[in-house]
């Protein structure tokens, strides 16, 4: 093999910029929050698909707008373009028009690759994870939406994160209301933008921003001020019902009908109580056609508690200090349903560490048909969790119940599920090691030994305390000899003999009463 | 959001060239492969991290060898210069050096990539999974890796694909082997890159290159011929020991103690039944230092039953035709451990759809140093498995079972987990549906409903038969008006009123019945 430039070494001994590696701790914890995702997705009768990471370039072509230029590319090596996949909803559109697929209920695990401004400390990476899940089919009005909520709902709820508030909205309340406030309608998009800002910035900065940078109408400004506002359960459709402004506005009547639906059939599904009407969200709208939403964790918003957000910063193994630069651009227009990476526009030192929409989707019933323009239609509704941020919270709650606790702190969050160590009680014995482990494994009990020839005593029992090994198997020769072992119990101490041949039974009695919290 | 060019429409539909999507059956088999491979690392007291996708070009340069040409750069958009990760062993390695870790028991699953020529339906593709498991750490001689072996021997068993055989080898006995041949040491690499296509290539064809490719003199290849053919249990190192031959080498002798020390320690973990000893294995020798092992599935292997093999070759969405290019270079030099695409080399005909090994690792003692040149070492071992070709053989399987079963052929692997639909009777009924559903939900039933506002019965019936889904909740009007709902096996159909406010605990009773196989 060649060898690495000794010259070079210290250089390359990290992860590239934007990235992390993920310690046994840190995939414990994923592993946990991706299997309460997955359960959920699989208590709605969701199928999983998987597609590869990078996509020939024009299929990720004229998807993101102005965020094109995050893309990464791969070198021409000769052959096909390919790119890295930006986000799981385009690799989705091009394998349901691919398969010629007219209905189906997905979800996506995986990552994604966005050429940006890295922010490792809130949450902003170049490598993410996405999770997805979609209804593609053309069904009953609101059905697929409703449910993709109660899925928001379901997931916040089991993630036992805090209190949390799923904000909805629907693009045609937005293009319907910023009509009637006298907007013009190429101004649309750009106000929308403004507006969505409104979850971490003052009004009077928005305000600021409509009439000076965006040359709205001061009575237009007045208005959207007024209308963003409005926030509440199904009682702001009956304000906007009863508004005069908008009672000609056929868009709005429409809309107040559709999402009238929505509110019956997520009264049906028990999640009103989380859910918020909101006219102040906008996000994605190059993207979507109909109702949309994003969840936030009451506890750690902008607005929210802040020292809590503050924490959120743990030590990373990449040490490149986070600065801002012109690759990363102000605006979300054309960004999608990614809820990754949407925040972190203004770079407010106060609010460093705060996580914004842990969540986030809506309906877009044209990106399937810009690859099969001559098919069917396909509409989909979908939400994308924003799991590294999930992923942050949990860590920093680990982290949190940890320094409550005693001095045991790393038992708190466990990188094995290993439950017997056999520990030798003094040297040798590799045989009668290997044959009990041989045992133990043969009886799925899951089992830890030391690799050592003579390993010390103290440095095994300490191997149990410090990785949360709840029971060990003490041998020594003499026990050995006379067919009995010892059964330790890690946190009392306690020990017991045991007959060499009653040893699985014996461990699997003692596991029981450990699951049981017999001796907490 | 710009629209795509409709012209292109159909030349981007595709997956990239090599790459494949999985659907939903291929996903739950997959799902059921890596959960028996994670359960088996877990009752080993590993651990598992993550790395990025693509490392700095530096971190992969000087590892692979003349594989290096297959490796993806990214393309230079400013910045560090990145490349797609080859195998997951060397970021291994660079973790290990970066942390300062001195031992760890690790696994990993993840997809590597390679700009190799594809051969999908052998199984060999541009990107893929490998799934790792190693032991760094500076331990008592053979105990790692012995536990190492006893990994391929629980996943294999549990696996439930067949018979299987661990070819075992050390790296020292082929040098110590080709030395006493009388094989000069410069040719000593190009050798071994003959010797090891002996598991698909008669020793005709091979005697034929080392003589006249190689120039090993007849004497030498005689000789190679002879040892090549040793394989069996421990008596292979008696042979070796008594070899009068072999006697003054003190490699050969030295590396006897080190084999006696693994069947010893296999032996007391029980997998000796399945151990080979075979001194024709000489997998990526560049890489290892130590023992090398390698696991072939007895029937499915080049000289194993063809026919079965020859099943292996699925219909793709991917409609390119395999072919032989110069891109695909001969020889394994510098390969390492990636049992993955190690196969191939010869396209022999009769042999399409063969699997080659499906586990191969090694020692590997010197690569985190490489890394970390002034620090102590960090030995490893370890085995990476070949989940593509597991996964191809396990779909095979369950295509077989399919076949050989009734009509219901779908229900063989399911797609869902589905437990329970809840169909309406007749047209309507939407806000039931939903609140139904919140219940079972609610009781983590895994439930299903028609998002259609008007559903037919029969399509909804249809739709639990072809997905599997055990269980209906019917509901029409008149029933819930009297509080109750119908209860329908959909196998056996039969039906029976239950009262609303026990639907919960009578589907609960129902699933066990049905998980306990009352009904088959």
């Amino acid at each position: 093999m060649a060898e690495t430039k000794i010259s070079d070494q210290f250089a390359i001994l990290k992860a590239p910029k934007g990235t992390r590696d993920r310690n046994p701790v840190q995939m414990s914890i994923l592993e946990n929050v991706f299997g309460v995702i997955r359960a959920c997705f699989k208590r709605h009768d969701a199928v999983s698909i998987e597609t590869p990471v990078f996509e020939l370039r024009e299929v990720l072509t004229g998807k993101y707008g102005e965020e094109s230029k995050l893309i990464y590319d791969l070198e021409d090596q000769g052959g096909e373009l390919l790119s890295l996949r930006y986000d799981l909803t385009v690799p989705f559109a091009r394998y349901v028009a691919m398969n010629k697929i007219r209905n189906i209920k997905r979800f996506q695990i995986g990552k994604v690759y966005r050429r940006d401004q890295p922010a490792m400390n809130r949450g902003r990476f170049r490598e993410f994870y996405q999770c997805d899940f979609d209804i593609a089919g053309d069904y009953g009005l609101m059905m697929a939406d409703a449910e993709c909520l109660r899925i928001v709902y379901e997931v916040l709820r089991d993630l036992n994160l805090g209190e949390f508030v799923i904000k909805v909205n629907h693009r045609n309340f937005l293009e319907g209301l910023f009509a009637a406030c006298g907007v013009p309608p190429e101004k649309f998009t750009t106000t929308c933008s403004s507006v969505d800002k409104l979850d971490k910035t003052p009004w009077e900065t928005v305000k600021h921003e409509l009439l000076n940078e965006k040359g709205l109408s001061p009575e237009a400004v007045d208005l959207i001020g007024h209308y963003t506002q409005i926030a509440g359960g199904a009682e702001v459709l009956d304000k906007l019902e009863a508004d005069p402004l908008l009672s000609e506005s056929k868009i709005i009547q429409q809309t107040l009908k559709e999402m009238r639906t929505l509110v019956e059939y997520c009264e049906a599904m028990g999640i009103m109580s989380n859910l918020k009407v909101d006219l102040s969200l906008a996000r994605g709208l190059d993207y979507y056609t109909g109702v949309i939403y994003e969840a936030v964790l009451t506890g750690f918003t902008y607005d929210g508690k802040q020292q809590q957000a503050a924490e959120l910063a743990p030590p990373t193994t990449d040490q490149q200090i986070p600065k801002k630069s012109s690759n990363r651009k102000k605006g979300k227009g054309g960004k999608g349903k990614q809820s990754q990476a949407e925040d972190g526009e203004d770079e407010d030192v106060s609010m460093e560490g705060a996580v914004g929409s842990v969540a986030g989707g809506g309906r877009y019933d044209n990106l399937v048909n810009l690859f099969s323009p001559n098919s069917p239609a396909v509409p989909c509704v979908g939400v994308s969790f924003g799991v590294e941020r999930l992923l942050a919270i949990s860590e920093m709650l680990a982290r949190r119940r940890a320094a409550a606790g005693d001095t045991s702190a790393s038992a708190s969050v466990r990188a094995t599920e290993t439950e017997v160590m056999i520990i030798v009680a003094h040297k040798g014995l590799i045989t009668p090691r290997l044959q009990i482990a041989q045992e133990l494994w043969d009886a799925n009990i899951k089992t830890a030994f030391s690799h050592k020839n003579q390993p010390k005593l103290l440095d095994q029992l300490q191997y149990c305390e410090s990785t949360g090994i709840p029971l060990a198997v003490l041998i020594g020769q003499t026990e050995l000899e006379r067919g009995v072992v010892k059964l330790r119990h890690i946190s009392t101490r306690a020990e017991r003999e045991v007959a060499r041949t009653d040893l699985v039974s014996e461990i699997n009695k003692e596991l029981t009463l450990i699951r049981n919290g017999v001796y907490q």
